[in-house]
């Protein structure tokens, strides 16, 4: 069938579903009591006037920060202008398609080419053999090659790179290789391989890495316990599920050096990769981000590789080369939220005070280890959550499987880990009857706390605040008494109401400080317009249009005089990736350093033409200001006067935080810049007949600094809790042996329009001192605490604690039947 | 005739008359004296031991300046692999074709299109009548229409921008344009468009700019003069002859922005316009300058008006657009070095003392201002030469013609005004019996002198040094005897030599110092290669080399590190344009003021590396030292070190040289920053029967500062040579009523190899204190004399003053005849 095909089939079968599902919602809706759901009522969401909280003295009037004014990139995108690396077109391209395995584990006997090389059409044949660079990859470790020679270890191991004139000619060579391997034994399940006797992915063994936090004596919680909590909790992959496949393009420069244009969230690291896998310096590797239609994570680390791919075929053949990816081989190869076992111990005190958290994480990194430990190093550092806890010990073990590619994916470790915490943390309510909220708060971290990971918090985190807003603007306590008295009295559908809080280490972890530094070049032009890039991705989350308020607040412009320029390796040196939720406070402050050493330079112009000092001069919304009033001046004027001047309206900005001291011995110190924090409230209606999970509503508090571009942090907790939902109850990515066996949207559920809640957001907005006019990140707290939150509130629909995500109807339904069985 | 078989043939004639001067040059040398010519020696320089004068006190001991590196951008260049505009090869592309003026000068009447228009594989007929957006244009004034609506004024007016899927295509949509003119009497001769019964090109008459040098009194000179030489000067045009022809691709942007890749000098003039024509912002008008086949002034101004033409195409087709010019197209159509009419006065004292210059220029404009007011402004300030002169009266006149268009060519004024001015002093020299050098460096500025545009000089003015330099170099005294001695006994072959001095006004004159700052972007990589970018444009003269050298130089490595990027205009701001010999000292100081930033950075960290003091250390050819001896530490571990430290090593680089004081009314101030002086003496062979002139040898004396790539200065002073030869004796455009008639390099005779005559060369290297390691420029100074040297030559060798440029074969021959006539 051809991808069309399926594809309509795919539409045809979601528009059933969705049929199916309005029918089931509104028969249920006749069911239930006043005012426990509005099942009408989609993507209705309330954010007209969130609670914000905020020291309103140390709050500038702003021009436009914190404001809503269309995003810059919406008409390209809504109309179809913007060009995605698909719509390049470039002369004389051939198609890069890349052949992989059949296996998941197999020693390779031979490749034979000879007959795909001599297909007509076909322009180049790229193995090991040949392989005209540097083979061997890898993001923090080089354990993958580019091209496999002797050894397979997943199916998604790249055996041949074909360079053909169209796809149809390079899938029937692909189909003339010739494979000749022996398959061993393998490995899918990351506590099997770490047994002595496991089939050993690489030679060294499975275990890829190994961190831990130690902090006080766990074994000394247990002994002043009196509710110890133990259970083993599992999560599955999650597909990124971006709208836009990966894809590149590749082109071959004069001086020998590569144009990569592409989808990519981190154009550094695939100019490093490709610099490398080329052997070329990096002043001739030159990556560029077309526009890009998400990301996730999901295009980190992993763009790198069709990207050194194309470079390798572009080189060989001196053609542009192409390689854009169908959706079955973007799913089946690209990397995935790492599937985890998780062993949590909550130790507490009748009281409820916390005494201890332990934590054995197994993370299943796949063949190789890409970004899997640092993925592993926040799970690591988020398994004491949000609380005062004495005594953390955690164990975080990557496991090399034959599994798929675990990598980087919004969340980066925490969603796991926070859905085993947060699970714990009401069942210890329930053992201790407590409400699970206000249990939450009684341990909640706050000023002057030692973190889980031994971290002296320097600022009131926001736990407590986000935890109280949270219960007052759902009614937490008259829900969850109303959900009591629904469900006693129908037996189909059973209302639940569950919360879970986070904090979340804003940027990189001071194990990854050595990224931690971001850039920006702003050009004012004569005419007033502004041309800001940055070494951030826009990945859809919209730091274009945070880039663009930030800037033109500082400048005084309207913001309709900014363009942010697609992010090119050529504008701006190394700025790390776009992850972390770091892209606000560190390409910000990147354009406020810019924007500063420009504004410095046209206060002085100023206050020379307009005869008065230096510190009476401000710039505001398009006009020059004398201590705050209307000056003669406008921006645009003053702009011109400086061209006259000849004084430079151009800098280059740069942005490193403070050095962070921590400890790998330990796993303790100061992990992060800054933390956000989140509280979250869902509720949910359980077909218990089917099994099936309905989330009503979401009450998303948010702790973010400053809103910057308030219309979007809107964006990103919407989708956040959509990406959430869809981890918590549907998104179930079914592995067999190692090969994903639903690689398609027809298969693997996301969620659509008609499963969205109603969303409730409430924003708490301290100004974090060192975040660009206070603001923090938002694009990851978004999701972490929404599985554990519908976990919760499944549980109390049911009175039946599920460990295993996500919560398809299946499994619930099996939970259901089973004890239904067992109590009848 | 189609363009191949015309090149083909072009080609044929050209070997052709190769041979038969071969053959001519052979007879010739059978005749010549002993060691009077090396008719055998081609392209013989002797640069191996140039004489450096120099402080060596202030002259630090470089690692990479001064030397001649293999050029970064020669394996390109030499083996076809560098991008030209042509070579860029983007989908859906078509062509864009420009229909220009069947006459000089007409009232139009109609223009119909839509036979055109319905043309099969035509997408788009642009006019006046349906033009989407601003269509006048004008890099000074806003005199031009970019497509004419009622009114031609010149051969190269646009009637109809044509987008077609290829150009045979075009060309018959062109045919098929029906246009309706009343043509109009037109005027060609500037002093007669003076008149005021001329036919006027513009309603508000044909004077588009006067200029004027008012220093002392030139009344008082004549009454005090001994002599007064005065005579009449014509220059004609002449074509910039790149190798590549005018080429650019425009593509329409998402946002509505326009990419503009293509062979220029100033891609922020093609920004500027375009942005104006197509009425968006700065910020959404990209140029990048390709790889470029040689500007010359050229592609100044000229280029953004078919970027305009294409990025209207584009605009209104939707799909990119490449306008690449045929040679006759771009011959025709192109701006040309103007032709000039001057009346020059000399007056001195019977001793030789210069009492006073008057001049009156008339600079033929064409039918739009274009550059040449600017152009007209240094002819109007080099008037009075490198002399001192107390008595100063210039007027120049802009004159507007239904001529081709006169634009920016190497020497920019100077060229013209220096013929007419050197002549004057040999003719003085002649009248007084006095050598003409010596009479020169009686004449010569010095220090403190007040120059003719009453400028008290602050630096010794190398003038003298540049002439008593060549004056020894050349063996003058005995050279001038030898040919004397010569042309007594060889009645058809005539020696001659002759010597010309000039001053040249480094980078803008004050007049456009508003456009007299330069950017730069320097990204130092992880790898310890570095990416330069400049605001001034690679046009073969070896900018981006020097660029290399001097980032190389300033931090430390080798030269092989450094990769200069395409002129970019979203790398740096505008840097104003690539023209005046300014590009080593404002792009070059720019990328030393990068550099400084960074290597401030490198140095701290390097400092507390090696527990040092920051004074302690720099940074040389790969190590970085500790009071001059080599520490442990290499650049490349410095900067791998900053990296690690998120230590940023971008920097944006800025120069704008100190403010000027310009007085418009007198023509007097300040004109330039700095000044390049230089003498050449050219030696040559006239004979006599067909007036042939051979220029035998050129020594060229140039004052350049610090030389900064070492070969990079001498290719220039050989181009310069090369191209003043071409302009002096063979470079002769006809124009007819307004009409081109050799628009091809079968009619336009330009220099070829055997050409050549033996150079010299000989440098004097006094740092310039404000530029880059004390460099200035040498692009213009190394054409500017060639030709008044060689007219001084001719007139030694046949005692016969010529006062028209070219000295064409006809031309002398003609005079020849005239006088063996009127003597005989």
């Amino acid at each position: 069938m051809t991808a069309k095909g399926k594809k309509k089939q795919a539409t045809g079968k979601a528009t059933k579903k969705v049929q199916k599902k309005v029918q089931k919602k509104t028969a249920n809706t006749k069911k239930v009591t006043e005012k426990v759901t509005k099942p009408g009522k989609k993507i209705a969401v309330k954010t007209t006037e969130p609670k914000v909280v905020t020291k309103a003295a140390t709050r500038p009037d702003f021009a436009v920060v914190g404001k809503s004014p269309r995003r810059l990139d919406g008409p390209g995108k809504t109309t179809g202008a913007a060009t995605y690396v698909d719509d390049l077109r470039v002369a004389d391209c051939l198609v890069g398609y890349i052949l992989t395995s059949p296996c998941a584990n197999a020693r390779v006997k031979s490749i034979d080419v000879s007959k795909a090389r001599a297909f007509p059409g076909v322009h180049a044949v790229v193995t090991a053999e040949n392989f005209p660079g540097d083979n061997q990859v890898g993001v923090v470790k080089l354990d993958q090659p580019l091209v496999v020679s002797d050894r397979i270890r997943w199916y998604g191991d790249r055996i041949a790179l074909i360079a053909a004139i169209d796809r149809p000619t390079a899938l029937r060579a692909a189909a003339l290789v010739e494979l000749d391997v022996e398959t061993l034994p393998s490995v899918h399940d990351p506590l099997e391989a770490l047994a002595d006797d496991a089939p050993r992915v690489h030679t060294e063994g499975n275990l890829a890495a190994k961190m831990v936090v130690r902090k006080g004596d766990f074994a000394e919680a247990l002994k002043q316990a009196d509710v110890v909590i133990e259970r083993l909790y599992s999560t599955g992959h999650q597909e990124h599920a971006y709208l836009e496949t990966n894809g590149i393009l590749a082109e071959l420069q004069p001086d020998g050096g590569m144009l990569l244009r592409g989808s990519m969230q981190c154009p550094f690291y695939v100019q490093k990769i490709v610099a490398r896998v080329l052997q070329v310096p990096h002043s001739k590797v030159r990556a560029v981000q077309t526009t890009t239609g998400g990301g996730f994570g999901g295009k980190e680390d992993y763009p790198s590789e069709p990207a050194a791919c194309a470079a390798i075929l572009a080189k060989v053949t001196g053609r542009p080369v192409k390689v854009i990816y169908k959706r079955d081989e973007d799913i089946a190869r690209s990397s995935k939220r790492h599937a985890t076992k998780i062993k949590h111990i909550l130790a507490a005190k009748k009281d409820g005070t916390l005494l201890g958290a332990k934590a054995e994480v197994y993370v299943d990194a796949g063949a190789y280890l890409g970004l899997s430990a640092i993925v592993a190093e926040r799970a690591n550092a988020s398994a004491g959550g949000t609380y005062v806890v004495p005594h953390v010990e955690v164990d975080t073990y990557t496991v090399y499987t034959n599994n798929p590619f675990g990598g980087a994916f919004r969340g980066f470790g925490a969603p796991q880990v926070s859905f085993a915490l947060e699970s714990q943390m009401d069942l210890l309510a329930k053992e201790l009857g407590r409400d699970p909220l206000e249990l939450r708060l009684q341990n909640a971290l706050h000023k002057g706390s030692l973190s889980p990971t031994n971290e002296r918090l320097r600022d009131e985190p926001q736990a407590t605040q986000t935890m109280e807003i949270a219960r007052d603007r759902c009614g937490w306590d008259k829900r969850r008494k109303a959900v009591a008295v629904h469900n006693a009295t129908d037996r189909y559908n059973k209302k639940g109401i569950g919360a879970a809080s986070i904090s979340y280490g804003c940027c990189l972890h001071a194990g990854g400080q050595h990224l931690e530094g971001s850039a920006s070049l702003v050009q004012v032009h004569p005419d007033a317009s502004v041309s800001v890039a940055i070494g951030g991705a826009e990945i859809g989350q919209g730091a274009y249009q945070v880039m663009a308020l930030l800037a033109a607040e500082s400048l005084g412009l309207p913001v309709e005089n900014i363009r942010v320029l697609d992010t090119d390796t050529s504008l701006v040196p190394d700025s790390g990736p776009t992850v972390a939720s770091r892209t606000t406070v560190m390409s910000g402050n990147a354009v406020l350093d810019a924007t500063a050493q420009i504004t410095q330079r046209m206060l002085a112009v100023a206050a020379k033409h307009l005869e008065t000092d230096l510190k009476h001069i401000s710039l505001r919304a398009g006009q020059v200001l004398i201590d705050g009033k209307k000056s003669k001046l406008s921006v645009a004027e003053l702009i011109a006067l400086c061209f006259t001047q000849k004084v430079n309206l151009t800098a280059s900005g740069w942005y490193a935080p403070p050095r962070k001291q921590w400890d790998r011995e330990t796993g303790t110190g100061q992990g992060y810049s800054v933390y956000c924090y989140a509280t979250m409230v869902a509720e949910v209606t359980v077909d218990t007949v089917t099994g099936l999970v309905t989330v009503d509503k979401v009450t998303a508090v948010h702790d973010i600094g400053q809103a910057i571009f308030r219309a979007g942090v809107e964006g990103q907790i919407h989708g956040g809790v959509v990406q959430g939902l869809g981890y918590a109850i549907m998104e179930n990515l079914v592995v067999q042996d190692g090969k994903i066996l639903n690689p398609g949207f027809t298969d693997y559920l996301i969620p659509t329009s008609m499963d969205i809640p109603e969303i409730d957001i409430a924003l708490i907005e301290e100004p974090y001192d060192r975040g660009p006019y206070g603001g923090k990140g938002i694009g990851e707290p978004s999701l972490i605490p929404v599985a554990p939150a519908i976990a919760n509130a499944v549980a109390n629909a049911l009175d039946l604690r599920l460990y295993d995500l996500p919560l398809t109807p299946e499994r619930v339904k099996m939970a259901w039947d089973a004890r239904e069985l067992a109590e009848n």
